[in-house]
């Protein structure tokens, strides 16, 4: 079903819709989509798009062409997804016992749903989970390529004793799984091309350390936006998570992954008012549309809580959000910016890009769906939220 | 209707909610509410509070002692409280003439709604809306007191034009409100007075020039829960809005308002995983549930993204959230601080305590109330959003 068929006879004007709200572009999505897909199939790796940037069951089958595999960050995606007839699933956060019991629930209802884990306590309790429920519940093992955040290093001896829990004691090993989130520190595509390759051999090294042992490691996989779209060589690994770049934002664009034309959603703000004597124009987007993610901070360039563009996508040049409160957004030219300040009179409709397209969708109920610069809105999709 | 009364037969354990989640103490929430009404009592001041901390319909039953009058920030919240069967509310966000609509359509069902403003432009908008529908729309002239973000400087001559505006154009002239932000940055309660008095004196100033001039201002109204904490003299002001006061927060500790003991608000996680090598033990909330708010980083002690404490609500000595990913917290002992980390399995639940109590209750969908120490949940509240 594309986008107009579903959406025919609801096309409502863009400024019927009151701001602040969450605008999503269909033709960037869809080439941002199509972009990292010819990538993966160049270097013959399998894509498991994750639905943690997005949260919408609309969204998650274009990213997946259907009810493909997907990665999720919380069971309630996971349910979500499955709802929706989503039967592929990999929840990747490291398992809380407790959590066990929807883990569970889910298998029961036919969702091919694997969790991870870089523990042997964790390898206990899903043994243990699955004798209870008769079902060899699926883990990946989580490797760390670069002290970024969880997971067992490919040299450390814990990554064998994990897998003996889990088989000896009635679990499924199915693999190795890495997430390096230093790549987003990275700023030249050399940079990126290395950390991609770390990952890779990181996580390559920990699947080889199994089968040596006599383990399976069927799973191999890697993670992030930056990894997808500059690695070199993927050898060894068997899909790469990435989710982002459905959307891209300010922080992707500083490191360079994508232009500020690739960026698919903005929230569209209005001006309520005016502090000449400061260089401030107010709006009524504040932290609460755009979150408080400054994600590019500490970045090169750091534009503030957003770079500022007309309806049509124009930049105005050099104006940013400087600051926010929950429902106030300040524009100014940004430090050390030397262009005017542009004549947006109160009532006038402005776009904001953000920093960070997971923490500002998180934001919001729903995206109004339109080109960019189109009048009309071809669709209105759901975000859920919740644990 | 009492918690209690209300929940009968719903005290679920709090071990069967899965984390994270946010957990409300309502014995804390009380002291917190009945604690700023003896204040303003004394003072001789109404409250008006804020509903955009918490964005409940029980919570704010309870600050306002049934359906009083109330503050909101958004359309969507004066809706909602409007359902609940409120009819005294600002909207306390400068109008964008685009929802003068919505604002004429409340009053349509007997609320009586005020809207604020700080140019001639909104002004003009306001009379024509208030010609359109045949009602006076009521506006407050927004007062700026310290440069912080919207508002007329009390000696502004655009005072008297607004005022012009609104009365000869058919609206109502409501009278003059501040929100004097700066006052966050204040550290000891001398300054919070000054902050509180310069508040005063500058709305109270500018009142008292409309008047002059032969123009109405019955209402005078203040802001923050930082200068109805701290006011020595209210003089003039006839009311005072606070919201963050229900819950408190860390921002508030640093401030002094508040200690962590009154806290009422706090993020329920697991622990999922260790790094001993690093000294970092992993939790299921990141910042979907804390929000990326770090208010407490330009403050004296930085407390990260939240103070650590045990289900009990004792905190472990030094122990912060020092860093997030999207469903991920890293918690360490602060830079600085010498205490030894304390052990907590994977399995293990914490409580955090929020640096912002309105950016922190905004990632949930839902507070689970019951009191601190406590086993059962008396209470589920939803939580909308959404503008």
């Amino acid at each position: 079903m594309t986008i107009s068929e579903q959406s025919r006879g609801n096309h409502r004007p863009v400024a019927s819709v009151d701001t602040p709200f969450l605008a999503l572009d269909p033709e960037r999505m869809e080439r941002n989509i199509a972009r990292l897909e010819a990538r993966l199939r160049a270097l013959g790796v399998a894509l498991r798009p994750h639905m943690k940037t997005h949260k919408s069951v609309e969204i998650g089958r274009r990213m997946s062409r259907g009810i493909g595999p997907v990665t999720v960050s919380t069971l309630r995606e996971a349910e979500e997804f499955a709802d929706a007839g989503f039967r592929d699933v990999v929840y990747a956060v490291g398992i809380a016992p407790s959590k066990l019991d929807r883990v569970a629930a889910l298998r029961r209802r036919g969702v091919d749903l694997a969790i991870i884990l870089d523990s042997v306590a964790q390898a206990r309790a899903v043994a243990d989970a699955s004798r209870r429920s008769g079902d060899r519940i699926p883990a990946l093992i989580e490797i760390d390529a670069d002290g970024h955040r969880a997971g067992l290093t490919p040299d450390d001896p814990e990554i064998l004793a994990v897998a003996r829990a889990l088989v000896e004691g009635g679990a499924e090993l199915r693999g190795v799984l890495v997430h390096a989130g230093e790549s987003y520190g990275c700023t030249t595509p050399d940079e990126l091309a290395a950390a991609a390759e770390n990952e890779r051999a990181a996580v390559v090294g920990a699947a080889e350390r199994l089968r040596a042992e006599g383990y399976p490691s069927p799973v191999v996989s890697v993670a992030s936006t930056p990894t997808a779209h500059f690695a070199r060589n993927l050898d060894g690994v068997t899909e790469v998570r990435a989710g982002v770049h459905v959307f891209h934002d300010l922080v992707m664009a500083g490191i360079g992954v994508c232009t500020l034309d690739d960026i698919a959603i903005s929230v569209v703000a209005t001006v309520i008012g005016h502090r000449p004597e400061k260089g401030w124009i107010i709006t009524d987007a504040g932290w609460m549309a755009m979150s408080r993610d400054r994600g590019t901070a500490s970045q090169a360039v750091d534009q503030g809580y957003g770079v500022v563009t007309a309806m049509d996508g124009t930049p105005y040049e050099d104006l940013v959000v400087v600051r926010t409160s929950q429902e106030h957004g300040t524009m100014a030219i940004r430090p050390g910016g030397d262009a005017p300040l542009p004549d947006l009179p109160v009532g006038t409709r402005v776009r904001v890009l953000p920093n960070h397209a997971c923490a500002t969708t998180a934001q919001h109920e729903r995206y109004q769906v339109f080109p960019t610069g189109s009048e009309a809105i071809v669709a209105e999709w759901e975000i859920f939220r919740g644990w």
